[in-house]
């Protein structure tokens, strides 16, 4: 905070469950959100409904106080419409806060607009951080404690994609897949979601699973009525998260039987960029270094990247990495207009792929935890194209 | 947006998956987000990244653009830091937006403060509306579609809820509770994830399967290890969100063989309370008049609420309601300090319960949507206490 000129800061929310950065300031799942002010040098302060005392107990958060305690049902007597306001500025004022304050936790803008101008209007001075703000800053890096918390729910993401894909390939009878019926992806999704509820991880949106030639678009996700058949390579993208908001994110292509020489041949130059990527990944370097490595080598074998064409449709039509913590879309990001460093404890994902109209996609994918200034692969899945 | 003086709306966010507003807005997934504008009178424009263009397709926004349609590289080379500002400013001038502008979207408060000062700079003026702001009113009320949605989910999760607990009660052999060994909490949780997965169905957070007398903390949500015992009330809130995002809740308080008495008496108080409100409920009354009306039930049996004691923890210890939707937390807000106005077509939960560090707690939980003036319940599930 000194740093910045920073006195304090104050974060909000309605909860912590689709706010990440107000889950990473409290530590642990507030259904009902709150408010945290903490003055620089100083212990912070977390306020909560009283439904939620028992959820912020085991808060990093040592001082804990419920809505009730710092006056908020008087305030909403006195003036409804402003109580919220009104408490958050006595909040502020109480904690001694002085100096600029920045705010963090993701809400509707209209909360974030009021209670900045209420803040300017007591005296404050309320800072719009440029990004990467302190908050994104000191999230970027992961403390052992968040790296063993990804590698928990990577460990069991791996082991289920694993498992996913034994069951595809034993789906194999002669030239045909069959479960039951004809194999379709709604069938193989339906295992994998199973799997995650097994092992107490949440899928964080739909799932891909994408058979070619459709999955040439890299978000697409596969139609649960698709048939899989002998031959037809697949990416399958797998972004889970755990009970204490730590993700993964991991993607294979596979394809039970030969695809076409062709398609082994883009498979290969996917996994060369990787592995190359992998391999010369340090701490110090700028993130888009590596994107710019990953880059050479689909140009050397004539692709399009974003270097060549921004708008591309086919070649290497996406960034290379994103870091992953309590999201699957944080820094750094490792693509050609990143500004960020490539520094230890941070964990990231390394994603290059080749997208075909005609031939589909091949998109490999592994978390990375940067130690003693090279790549520690957290992902424990072999690249196998044909099973 | 005439009523309310606005010339125009922005709605920003880097995914739609912790995103209800822009999800509302756009009416699909949107991975890596988007910026929204839409002038009054005017269809509204969607830019998307390139990797999202297959996934925007089906978004209910007729005019979708790629980040590179709209010149945002070329914009990323003249000035990185300020590129993404200066795109939404060219949006919302290209637009034609000359008044008032709303901004909507979950985001970190330094977009917000940054957006809404770059469009100050050049002359737009940006309200930070009161709540409940344009969009919370628009989305307050659900339309067929968003109904048909709630209850496509309802059904599911009370199927599952259903299934549960015919699952719990045959696990009793004479006194104990067994399934393979001694029943445990993680032994249900994961069956209630297993199922939810099956259905394609999200847990939104930690689902409760609390057993008394723990309960008595409305979200104490159990722990894996705990033991189930016979006579042993449990309350068992689940709140599950479909794929299209939108959710459920709801809640049952059960007990395999016959808890106390007392215990008893408190389940029939809060089914008394949940009975008279939904009998009672009428679009056109105020929400907190709902509120009330459970107080009232609960007072003259000599309970305490947050009436007579807003800080209390013994007796009625919450508020009754809230909305559902995109989120299990909109509203209308059926509580004490609720300026809502019931109306038709809203959706909503209807939840009283008692509270008591002794025997524990009890919640009954219904969905219910408003049609033609009064209450349709969405909960196909008996309200019974002993199994």
């Amino acid at each position: 905070m000194e740093e910045r000129g920073l006195d304090g800061i104050l974060a909000l929310g309605d909860s912590t469950s689709n706010n990440p950065e107000l889950l990473y300031l409290v530590g642990c799942s507030i259904p009902r959100g709150g408010i945290y002010v903490k003055r620089r040098g100083q212990d912070p302060i977390l306020v909560v409904s009283e439904t939620d005392l028992g959820s912020a107990r085991s808060s990093r958060v040592k001082n804990v106080k419920s809505f009730g305690e710092v006056g908020y049902y008087r305030l909403l007597e006195r003036d409804v419409k402003r109580a919220y306001i009104n408490l958050i500025t006595q909040l502020v004022a109480d904690a001694g806060l002085e100096g600029k304050i920045a705010l963090y936790g993701r809400n509707e803008p209209n909360v974030i607009l009021q209670v900045s101008s209420a803040l300017k209007q007591r005296g404050f001075t309320v800072v719009g951080e440029d990004s990467p703000t302190l908050l994104e800053e000191v999230m970027m890096t992961k403390d052992e404690r968040e790296v063993e918390a990804i590698k928990r729910v990577g460990e069991v993401a791996c082991k289920i994609a694993k498992d996913v894909i034994e069951h595809l390939a034993s789906c194999r009878v002669g030239d045909r897949l069959i479960y039951k019926e004809e194999l379709r992806v709604g069938h193989i999704k339906r295992l994998v979601r199973v799997l995650l509820a097994e092992n107490n991880l949440k899928p964080i949106d739909e799932m891909i699973f994408a058979p070619a030639p459709r999955s040439s678009d890299p978000h697409y996700t596969g139609l649960d009525s698709e048939p899989i058949k002998v031959g037809q390579p697949i990416v399958f993208d797998l972004f889970p998260q755990g009970s204490e908001g730590y993700c993964f994110d991991l993607t294979r292509t596979i394809s039970i039987g030969s695809p076409t020489l062709e398609f082994k041949e883009m498979f290969g130059t996917v996994l060369e960029a990787q592995l190359t990527v992998l391999e010369r990944l340090r701490s110090g370097m700028l993130a888009k270094e590596a994107m710019e490595t990953a880059c050479e080598v689909f140009e050397k074998k004539g692709y399009d990247t974003p270097r060549t064409n921004p708008r591309l449709t086919r070649g290497f039509t996406h960034s290379l990495g994103h870091g992953i913590g309590l999201t699957i879309g944080e820094r750094p990001y490792l693509s050609l207009y990143s500004q960020d460093r490539i520094v230890d404890r941070q964990v990231f994902t390394v994603e290059p792929g080749l997208y075909d109209a005609r031939l589909g996609g091949v998109r490999l994918e592994d978390v990375v935890v940067m130690e003693g200034g090279v790549a520690k692969n957290l992902t424990d899945l072999e690249k196998v194209l044909v099973y």
